[in-house]
């Protein structure tokens, strides 16, 4: 059992390092990254436990975390969670994880970001990859960061499953002799071209899509076809329709 | 050319009329929506040009504003427009418009969502019904609002195209003809399944599903395959999946 007089209250310095981690710079500098809310936090402790830097708990919420992590867990008024929580909706724990390292990229197929901006979509993305079995995501070093609160907590625990790398993209293309794939509006229909299993998967920029210099490495445009009006699909719900046809 | 010397400022009383707007129940009162941002408002004067009720906007906004709409036109300053607005990025103008008047839905192909939460998530799903022609949304009472300020914002124009119909969800379904195909966990594989043109596809609240009063209306349980780890799909980008089979 998780003996609760045993677990120390987190020192004001500690808490000023755990909202430190908020800047990129400093999570990038210490290797770290941050996982807010319950069930995001039960879900890091069972698959990432060798990972764990420090947990920060409410009192209440003590009893529901395992008794094995016990030495680093340190409790915090329902006050300072919100001051050290990067969150709008108060959350009762926050965890910290070492990141896992980061080999190269594998010849399997692989979704390409070029430049997303916004932490939601890049979420979303990564829980749609989570779903279709992909294996990594690879970024261009614009795209928002993959440790960024927002895309933790919309990414539903995908997080710690799949790789993401930041590249300089038009060298990882270049160097790759996977087929290329990018959703583009002037493809040709999505449904009617076939995609080897190890395919990569160009999706662009929210508002730019995919830059010329990107474009230029692609093999074959596809696009959505549209029977409606609007202008665009927003970037994930455009990924997860590729995905659909792609991988089944 | 617009003249801007003839264009008034916005009254502190109209400035807090908009603002009272913001609550569902003053806006449904009055059969209103408010619609903020450059790109969309501009649009809304293309498409929705008659129900324009008032246009708010900063001076320098006031040459891109066609000139028939002048009389309506009011300015506010920066400051003014950040407490009226209620968004957190700064815009450059607030258009007021009168709803349409919705008739019964009808027989057509439909989106029905129960009781979905999440504004961005209508918005998108509204922005995905636009870009696949589909011709209405039917939604349980308690589904967000789409009138709500971010449901508008990412539907990025659609909510001027599609009606939104807010009905006796279970009475509704009943009293339909038409086959009724719903998003479950454990339903037949959505590619193996076959939609007629006028099909109504019913989509669940994000951490609940279908509620089971609407399960047992529900004809055709469909489910997209999962092929990695994660729990279960947003629901944006399920209704993508889906719709990308059903309409094609």
């Amino acid at each position: 059992m998780f003996d609760k007089k045993r677990v120390e209250a987190l020192s004001k310095g500690k808490q000023k390092w755990v909202r430190s981690l908020q800047l990129k710079k400093n999570r990038d500098a210490e290797a770290l990254f941050v996982v807010e809310g319950e069930k995001s936090v039960l879900e890091g402790l069972s698959v990432f436990a060798s990972r764990l830097e420090i947990l920060v708990s409410i009192d209440a919420f003590l009893q529901q975390i395992p008794s094995q992590f016990q030495s680093k867990t340190f409790t915090v008024t329902t006050k300072e969670l919100e001051q050290i929580s990067e969150l709008k909706t108060p959350n009762k724990c926050i965890a910290v994880f070492r990141r896992p390292e980061l080999s190269l990229p594998t010849n399997e197929f692989t979704i390409v970001l070029d430049g997303i901006q916004d932490p939601g979509n890049m979420g979303t993305i990564l829980r749609l990859a989570d779903w279709f079995g992909v294996k990594q995501l690879v970024c261009s070093k614009d795209t928002v960061d993959c440790y960024n609160a927002k895309v933790i907590q919309s990414s539903m625990g995908a997080i710690y499953r799949i790789p993401v790398h930041y590249l300089d993209l038009a060298a990882y293309l270049t160097n790759s002799s996977q087929q290329k794939f990018g959703a583009m509006l002037n493809g040709k229909n999505y449904k009617q071209t076939a995609y080897p299993k190890d395919a990569i998967l160009i999706m662009g920029n929210e508002g730019k899509g995919v830059r010329p210099e990107i474009e230029a490495l692609i093999d074959f445009p596809v696009t959505i076809p549209r029977f409606g009006e609007a202008e665009s699909l927003n970037v994930a719900t455009a990924t997860a329709i590729l995905l659909a046809e792609i991988i089944q």
